[in-house]
């Protein structure tokens, strides 16, 4: 029997990234973000949920860009403060001591000191409830050296994402290795199979 | 000086979830998903990335609900076969020896083996490339007693959810507790007026 929690924002885990913009004036700004998910593949995209009052809002809309910086573990209380603080009324950079780099991409700036950046043309726009949907079409991913493996992928372990746990408002960090996806789950079918074969022997 | 990687979904972490629905026969079903998302607080919405050869994708269209089920680490493999099979060709449930129990609150079942459900009815839906983006806004949070804490909230330790690294198709548990949002980040704003403050003494 389960027990009723009420109609809530609850998804485990979710990923906290920056999401860097210029805005209106042309100013590099970047924002924390929560409501972001992979959504294709081909195109590869991501949709990012942004509030219309946001600063980072505006600057999307009229440069039809962004990027989305992984932001490592001993970064968090940085990643915290760009969701806390408004760039309409304080330039981040300035304050956190982080810094901007204009994507040769897009038109958009990103963190350089977060390790993964993931940059993005704005693809289409909509809305649900209270949140507009930034959906990017991510056209390239770019890596520093420092956090690469030897067949030149990212090592989550070097990266260090952070994960949200939104209703109790947490960041977390990634844990242990559990499984080969689109191969561990071979085992329940033939676990079936033994199941199967056991019950018409006996 | 960033390394380019191309374009790729990548986000870390993507959450790894399974989505239950009745298809158009009826018959349960269940898939597993990472193309997800929150993406609205009013009302709380979520995102599903699904393509339209998926045998859920119709089941969805015509129930106008699904659920996600937050998988527990144990559950792993019963994830992954999730993903792995399609119930169009085989009963999911009957392979996995997990249990469908309709919801009473929206028109599609959910696996009760899994310690927390999120149950959606259809808000909208709209097209990103390969992917059919079901937008479902949740009417309810559900979970097992077993893995509350003593504020009746779930507790994240004992869900024991699973994180997805797209681009090297590995699952993760989740990490270390890292600092609290909404909060940690009022340091970097202390220490950038105490950095002012020192450079006005000096």
């Amino acid at each position: 029997m389960k027990k009723s929690l009420g109609a809530q924002t609850l998804l485990y885990p979710s990923p906290a990234v920056a999401v860097g913009s210029y805005d209106t004036a042309g100013k590099p700004n970047v924002m924390a973000a929560a409501w972001v998910g992979l959504c294709s593949s081909r195109p590869p995209a991501v949709t990012v949920g942004i509030r219309e009052a946001c600063h980072t809002h505006a600057g999307i809309v009229e440069h039809q860009a962004f990027t989305l910086g992984i932001v490592p573990e001993h970064l968090v209380a940085e990643l915290d403060y760009f969701g806390l603080a408004s760039g309409a009324r304080e330039d981040k950079f300035d304050v956190s001591g982080l810094t901007a780099v204009k994507s040769e991409l897009v038109n958009a700036p990103y963190v350089t000191e977060f390790p993964v950046i993931v940059e993005c043309t704005l693809l289409k726009t909509f809305r649900v409830g209270i949140h507009t949907q930034f959906v990017g079409e991510i056209l390239d991913v770019k890596a520093d050296e420092s956090v690469l493996d030897e067949e030149g992928r990212p090592d989550v372990d070097k990266v260090q994402p952070i994960c949200f746990i939104p209703d109790i408002r947490e960041y977390r960090g990634l844990g242990k290795r559990l499984a080969k996806a689109f191969s561990c789950g071979r085992e329940v079918r033939r676990r079936k199979q033994g199941q199967d074969a056991e019950a018409t022997d006996s």
